[in-house]
Order: C-alpha cells, then structure tokens, then sequence
C-alpha cells in the first residue's frame, strides 16, 4: 500500500475526532458512509446500525457535550484494498458529566474506526469506542 | 460477494469463541493470524497488540474461567476483498467473577472482529469486545 493511502486513512480518521471536537453534526455526518449499514458502538453503549440511529446518537452526544478534545494515541492504519481499519487510543479530556454512558471528566477509550474507500475519499463504516476501565496495560 | 465466502467468514468468528468455551490456547491460537500485529482489546481492557500480549491474555483469562458460554446475537458479516469485518453482540454466560476487568456472571458485550483471508482460511486480525454498561438500546 502506498502511503498516500495510509496519510488519507489518517485524515479522514483526524476529521471524525475533529468533527466531535467542533460538535459540527454536518461533518460529523459527512465524515460517515452514506449506506445504511453503518455502525456505531460508543464507549459502553449497545451497537447502534443504520444512519438514522447512529446520526441520532451523535446529535444527542453533541448537545450534551460543553467541550471535549481528543489526544489521540497509537494509531495504527492498516489498508487492505478498499477497506481500511485504525486502531487507536483515544485520551479524552470533556465538560460533559455523563458516567451512565461511560463518559465524564478525562478518560480513556480504546477505538477501532473502519473505513471504506467511496470514489476519492474514506467513509466511516464502523466506529467502536470501549471504555478503558481497569489501570493494567496487560494481564498479570 | 458470495455465500460461500460469508459462511466461511462466520464460521471463522464461531470457532473464536467455541475455542474459548473450550479454554483450548491452541485452538484460540489457531484462530489469530500469526503476525504480529494483531490485536486484541477485551471488554474494559486496554489494547494489547502483537501474537506474545495477545495469547498471554488469553492463557490468563482462561486460567482464570472455570465456565463460559456465548450466544451471539444480530451477527452481521461484511466481506471487502481479503478483509472482512463482524459485529455481534455475546451474552455471555461466565463462572468468572472478574468485575475489575469488566468479565463476572451474565453479561452482554459487543464485538467487532476482523478477518484477514490467508490461504483458504479467514484468520482474525482484530478483535474488539466492549462492555455494554447502558441499558438502552438507543439515545434519547
């Protein structure tokens, strides 16, 4: 794989964190495939599927979001064809105070974001944020 | 793409978890790819990454299991090229009492597993298990 594809994969992954961080739900649904079969699973929360349910979510996160920044960490990209899958670890500093969704003060969130290729550009297929509750880096 | 394929592909994420029923580390071995960058977030874990992370934390869990038992639900499968990608929802059934790592009696985590195609066989590349804490199925 080339690295223009790997930094393109970066981006668009850069603009879904960006578009939360503006609270801008435009982006944040042009940042997501057009299909309805996308896919959404927040930090603690069941599997959201389809555009209404997932869009829904992210408006209702942004109006209860004051302010929320995004230190990402580890990401890794790996493309294979026209899917694309990033790990990363996302360290969240927010003014939201939502701990029945598993958000609130700083955190962190392990995600696994897949994207497809649509013409020129990645589309967010599948988001997967879980919560980092327990202080071990590895078991045992 | 085909119904063969998709078969294959489901098939592959059982045997993930039947290998786990089983707490056989060869079989759950056999499941992943043997590169090294695999990866692996169980629920409330941070990401552990490589093959040696990876198959430590699964010889610790299932040392640590005295029963599992996972019946899936809303299995879907999309297969891109020599990707594919799975969400499932595990209700799990455990003898584990681990609440520190988010794994104790009758619980439901959601799961996206990555397959890389290698040969004949699908092996798993990524899997990401996350608690669900919430008990709505939706925002709002």
């Amino acid at each position: 794989m080339s690295n223009d594809v790997e930094t393109a994969v970066t981006a668009a992954n850069a603009e879904f964190y960006a578009a939360f961080e503006a609270c801008d739900i435009d982006r944040m649904s042009a940042v997501w495939d057009t299909t309805d079969d996308i896919r959404c699973i927040h930090p603690g929360w069941p599997l959201l599927a389809g555009r209404s349910r997932v869009m829904r979510s992210w408006s209702v996160l942004m109006a209860n979001t004051t302010y929320i920044q995004f230190f990402l960490t580890n990401v890794d990209v790996v493309v294979a064809g026209d899917l694309a899958v990033v790990t990363c670890e996302e360290n969240i500093l927010t003014g939201v105070d939502d701990a029945d969704h598993g958000l609130g003060g700083s955190q962190r969130v392990v995600s696994t974001n897949v994207f497809r290729r649509r013409g020129d550009g990645w589309l967010l297929w599948v988001h997967h944020g879980s919560p980092v509750l327990s202080p071990v880096s590895e078991p045992g």
